[in-house]
């Protein structure tokens, strides 16, 4: 058991880069260029990717066309990346079928997002029965994803301490504000904290988190590696300068645009960013030039 | 052109039932309770079935399971009773599949809840551009979906406006609370607004809807029926006392207790109601009495 | 006791305008121009006035100046309009307190917010003690004022069933979007409901509100008395017209710009508007100009 | 200038306590048991105090009460503890009031609530105004004061970025949930962040806030004094246990039981705690002894 945590210990910690789903103008998916990113991506200090998650918008994918995506990327990442990839879905029943293909396919790990369709129905009761009876099932070892920006749901304390102790929920992806180091706190033994934003990355580190999921990681995992090193080796000075420095990256970026935003910085960066699916929409060219702009002007890229 | 919204009107004046998906307790659709629950509805006065709504779990289904429930419901439905069905997903694209799918089914109408998982990010008018292009390519006219105790989104008027000219938007189902007759104002002739609670049916109807869609309607058809020609009508005394008394067995079963309430209410009535699907939890048995004792000592149910 | 129900009853049935507060362009109050506008609208069919609610900006006051504003508006208001105040504060100590000044400030009505700078903490036992205290203590008879709009807090239909029996507390001005008619349904015999809104007044007269209070009868009194007498009436088909109508004019000003708005309306129909108190901002030039070619567009207004 | 800015910064690092205002069970106010919890209090490593805040009720209060507390305050404060004083009001005019009020009654800084009355009228633009408004005519230094929590507007990094140059807006006491960075980030040199929760306070100290507002400092200012110390002084490791340990403690009191719970917690540590005043509610008898047994429990206090 001890030992097994360690595995999972060792895999989670550093930094996920969330894949984006590559499309053509006409909303169909670019296969090619979803290898070709992750090639590019594998030569970086990323711990791994998650695919099918917000920023791969997986909810505007069919069921098949999630497992295409996974597939490819399964194929085209390199030995020593992590794949974990979106299971979650809307009732337990279909969740757990979604972890049956991806582990298939390719994922090591399955991400529950919260399902929120029924959201004022989510009582902490519902959602253990959830996660326990998906992670009983599952071929794949499972982490929760708490998103109340998207669900509308808190995960509260009692559910994370309730079901960490679960042999194989083994963590815990948070993109709430300012819940994670109340969730450290109720962890058990065994369970792991991942940083959904790079806004509170490295504060996250300093509290326990093992790692983060972050969207800028996309465009540029390099910065977002070098911050892991600095909060998990406890470089106050260092760290804090170089945290704020990605915080207003991310806010241009992430913040204000959301996934259109990252895709445009992945373009940037030499990546295919590409449209987002409608009825999500792209940044103008007007949105896209200044982007570029300020990013330029803080000397986060050339012009 | 006003020959073919005579039609839609005609099909969409009166009381549809959002029908509920039968389940077993570990989850199974149960296709033949499905057939058995739309046969005796047949003989009601009900206008029509709307198949994978809210009150169909429809988000907690797989796409193929949605498929087999609407191709039962449509098999099982006398000739006179018009189908509608939920085909709105998270992209343009996939919705556009769904309404493909669906018509093959036996669906007349699509219905389109607002994508909502990037909720922010939905302006009008990426809602009005997702709306359109689905009606374009449907082989099957829609209806928009407004619940914003679902998705966070209250569609705006001037989406109303927009799209209410296009001849394939035929019309727009509303479940949120208070803003039916401001998209009554705002609509253009031949789009056809639908109450989508028993709350605010009768007065809907006297400001100009011309139908419902009544989870009440699923157990208790008639009274739906009745109250539907008493606001058709304009009978303000009577309407009004029978409006007054459905809501009070509308706020017992649905109010209070959601899908699981609306299923629970169908046992008693001699439908197959059964459980929710996890995680979302049918009644306790406590409950279950307690609704029923309740439903009976306002005289709706013989003891 | 059914005596004073009675005269409760005829007190509150029909339009009040909710006053708002004139202030010149430092946030100095108008009191010349307070009494002129209640002066021009005394010869209207008005029932009766609100001071210091939502229109009135009253917790943008301190509470010495809500005891000028609301004695200018007693002196100068005619016998036969009927005063309300909004005395409700966050405790019910002060709530108290200000129903005592009101009272000798000349208001027969006391008009109780739901407190909610706790809003969390306001449980429906809170609220009902909350109330009933209040209405034990103060010198005049209460009604509720449900706005959760601004309050956060949606009454209760359990709060209305409980509170409504009590001989102080006469009715309640509900401004909640839907929820008249369940209110009605709730309330005891000798409880009287107001519509806070011209877009449900009508509808609401008819499920059997005894009256409104409408931002519109600010500028325009007499259409809204008209629609008064049409629900009172049950006139469906004239009622429905003017309903639509008002309603357009309603979100033009009310719903576009809140109490910004109405002032303008104000000035535009020869009442002193003026400007808000700041922070809450007037309308722009351009904004004024434009909705007076607005109003005059649809009739309501010579250009 | 400079100079200024480094006696403000001086006066503000520290642990505020936000005291209680000490009320009998009618809810009159008791000055003697305040002066008797500050002289107390004065003992301690405390920077001083924020009187009339959310935690000392100052909305439940009428505005003559609100400065018979202060003055109390003021008057047994020693001489090293400052004095902050909610000073905020829904209009700018009566805030510049209060401000004036306060500084006589003995207060060295106002804190200025956003107005959220009117919040979804409250743009950026409106903010600034008001808050800079205030400034200008304010005989003391002013800080901000975000708490979303309660008046539903989060504070833009533009307003911060925008008020935070003026010489008399000197800081912000941050009660949201996760953007103290990005408040710190966006603020210009000479103001100065205090956590609003000991839940981020440590992790705020790391990033460069320089106090907190802690309401567990009411019964307990002794570990909140330390927690500084060690935040102060980058001590990450002693400084992140003893940051659970008191996250864990306030989660317990402040989290699950609000203002009523920290009376609690005073009363237990030799204070006078009381009870809150109506519609607010204290602790129940059983829900007091059973806070008074976890705190044991986890060695906080000796049963």
């Amino acid at each position: 058991m001890k030992e097994e945590q360690a595995i999972h210990r060792e895999r989670l910690s550093g930094v996920f880069a969330p894949l984006t789903t590559p499309f053509d103008d006409r909303g169909n998916i670019l296969l090619e260029q979803m290898a070709s990113n992750v090639q590019k991506l594998n030569g970086s200090g990323l711990r791994g990717y998650l695919v099918l998650g917000t920023n791969g918008e997986f909810r505007s994918l069919s069921t098949s066309e999630q497992m295409e995506v996974l597939r490819t990327v399964a194929k085209a990442a390199s030995p020593d990346k992590v794949i974990m990839a979106g299971t979650g879905a809307e009732s337990t029943k279909v969740s757990v079928d979604l972890c049956f293909q991806a582990a298939e396919a390719g994922a090591r790990y399955g991400s529950l997002i919260t399902p929120f369709f029924f959201a004022k129905k989510m009582s902490d009761h519902a959602l253990i029965n959830h996660f326990v009876q998906i992670a009983e099932e599952s071929p794949i070892p499972v982490l929760l994803y708490n998103n109340p920006g998207v669900t509308g749901i808190t995960m509260s304390t009692s559910v994370v301490k309730e079901v960490s102790s679960h042999p194989k929920i083994v963590g815990m992806k948070d993109s709430s504000p300012g819940n994670l180091s109340a969730y450290i706190l109720s962890a058990q033994s065994g369970f792991y904290l991942l940083a959904g934003s790079a806004n509170f990355f490295f504060t996250g580190l300093l509290m326990g988190a093992v790692g983060g999921v972050l969207s800028l990681a996309d465009a540029f995992p390099e910065p977002c590696c070098r911050l892991y090193e600095l909060g998990a080796g406890g470089k106050i000075e260092e760290g804090r300068g170089l945290q704020f420095y990605l915080m207003k990256i991310n806010q241009m970026v992430s913040g204000k645009f959301g996934v259109a935003g990252v895709k445009a910085a992945m373009d940037f960066a030499g990546f295919y960013g590409g449209p987002t699916r409608a009825p999500l929409a792209p940044l103008t060219t007007d949105e896209k030039k200044k982007l570029r702009e300020d990013l330029a002007a803080v000397g986060f890229l050339k012009e």
